[in-house]
């Protein structure tokens, strides 16, 4: 393993340590202190010895989004994961496989979804724990909690032979779209006020229906929520571990939050830009904040790491598969083979692009993390 | 290996081996019927089985975008490379390691480049093949032809102890961005107009800086280019082998010539949209060709394979991680579990997010080839 960040092969992920170590810290203390339970989303990362950092730090089992990462942190040992996108059919043996090795929750929306399940779970005689998920305002997946459909299918899981109701669970992503810190913690207030109402009209419907989880998730709402509502049982952030510039400029965090960045070279110099080796799959296409800042670029780069400043003349304007195109603006002094540092607009899906992590305390590389972005298509 | 595409679990990538060999063996026809040498770009599928296919039609090369396509191309028996990416000084070392199994080309477009080549080429003792990367018109990378500067580095590396001037090569990105196939057409001619006239100009300067190789580049512009002047020695498609809906739009191919589709999970219905399991991990945030089509989303869903149309009432209006957001017009009978078969926007960047292509005949699965998406960072 290379000792020195400025002897690693570019492009490179790197993780800085010591600041990922305060984000989680934080994060636990944050949960403990509003006493809910912490259980991060770990499609951020996919990384085995970073979920072990937040299971250390006091989470109390995780979340995933597909059936490899549920997977590879079962053989880890985490006995406790949530997999947090609605089931479909295709996926129902696989889970079932998982749920030997551990204890593991699923999550659905529609009564058909819990018919095919129902069916299933009889004929393989395997007990689904089984979650709701709700509309908060994202408009992406979940039942209208105000609706009496949602009752029923909460209803209609409850009464399954082989399926257990465990709760409901929300997650506020429309808060990535919001202008203003003050209209993410609106949404964050409605993402709970939501959850209290829905898991009352629950217990007020069946006893039975009494939600033992009621979730809630994304990490800007959870960020600037300052406290927790008595009926919210946990929260399942993701992002803030790594933190991105998309987090800047929503404004819930600062760039010294910032863990993850991509460490790339100068490819070539022109009278008015700049190409690098960070193209499409070294950042992802992923435009950020483009409603926040408009020149958000496909991320930004560094100038001085410790002190959190960025390179103002200097725009990431354009990425190819392998070509990073740098718009310059005023002088610079760069030549190929200068290394740059760039914070990605959003870590998920850059991280997604490598196959580990340099761990990094200054300029010094003092470890190399798996990063399990396989797909599980056996 | 399952054996249906229906068994398959979603997101997963499909090849439909007929029409990939038919595009295979076109682009080969054309190049040996128009005299010049084809020398696919293999970042496009970075799959062995894919390149040994093309190399059995007739390529002469490879052409790869990062040393890990170059080295595991190399072990798998492919003698002639090109790394079409300006080399870096980061990279020195472990392109002379692949050297010595394979016959490499590498890049450059900047004299401090090869100064600093020039050195570790004489300290190391290796011989390196150089080509010279020209400015088309496509404003990425490579030296401006008509300028004193291109012939004078072609000299400093033709003079270089250590260094093997091999010739030109250009890439016409910009044919992506046109408006029409005429346009197309006219950045084709120029692609190999600037060429021609910069190979007359090197030998002009001197009979030693007679570029043996004069390569040009892109899917969009070969595909149409009715011919290839004398002086163009070589071509380098990529995305011909699988094309997409960004050539469809730019009508350099019709919808049953794309070969690479992703056949997802409809895993949540609601009143105005569908939600799939084929998020920005499945498909890539690559708009696609928003300057030609306004609707096209991250990607379209096939209404009839063979017949080549698509689902006019579906737009795939967003994407996160794992999710896929589909906007739905008019009426549809879709219902959880079933599955849609989308063409992405960008075969390239899609096919990097996959480990596997299942080969399929129709319905039928009847291979699965591995894909070469890791990265080189040991």
């Amino acid at each position: 393993m290379k000792e020195r960040v400025s002897d690693l092969m570019s492009p490179a992920g790197l993780v800085d340590i010591e600041r990922m170590d305060c984000n989680i810290r934080d994060m636990a203390t944050k949960a403990d202190e509003n006493g809910v339970l912490l259980r991060p989303h770990v499609k951020t990362h996919k990384c085995i010895e970073i979920g072990k950092k937040q299971e250390k730090a006091g989470a109390t089992g995780i979340t995933v989004s597909t059936p490899l990462e549920a997977l590879v942190f079962a053989d880890a040992g985490f006995k406790d994961i949530t997999y947090a996108v609605p089931l479909a059919p295709d996926k129902f043996s696989v889970i079932q496989e998982i749920m030997k090795k551990t204890n593991l929750k699923v999550l659905v929306d529609n009564p058909i979804t819990v018919e095919l399940l129902d069916n299933f779970s009889r004929e393989s005689n395997t007990e689904f724990r089984v979650l709701l998920k709700v509309n908060c305002g994202n408009n992406r997946a979940g039942v209208d909690p105000k609706s009496q459909q949602a009752l029923r299918l909460a209803g209609k899981i409850a009464q399954a032979q082989k399926l257990e109701f465990k709760g409901i669970l929300a997650h506020a992503g429309h808060s990535y779209a919001a202008r203003s810190v003050e209209e993410v913690r609106r949404i964050a207030d409605y993402e709970q006020e939501i959850m209290v109402t829905f898991a009352k009209a629950l217990k007020a419907e069946n006893t039975d229906l009494e939600p033992r989880t009621v979730s809630i998730g994304s990490t800007p709402t959870v960020q600037l929520a300052e406290s927790f509502r008595e009926a919210i049982t946990e929260i399942r952030p993701g992002n803030y571990v790594f933190n991105d510039y998309t987090q800047v400029a929503l404004g819930t965090c600062e760039l010294k939050d910032i863990t993850f960045s991509i460490q790339a070279s100068v490819i070539g110099v022109y009278s008015d830009r700049l190409v690098t080796d960070a193209g499409a799959t070294a950042l992802s296409k992923d435009r950020g904040p483009t409603h926040l800042r408009e020149d958000s670029g496909y991320g930004k780069i560094i100038k001085n790491y410790s002190e959190g400043s960025i390179e103002e003349g200097l725009t990431i304007s354009s990425l190819s598969q392998e070509h990073g195109n740098v718009a310059v603006e005023g002088e610079h002094h760069l030549r190929p083979g200068d290394r740059l540092r760039i914070i990605p607009n959003h870590s998920c899906l850059t991280a997604n692009l490598y196959d580990h992590y340099f761990i990094v305390k200054d300029e010094r590389v003092i470890d190399k993390w798996e990063i399990h972005r396989k797909r599980l298509d056996e």
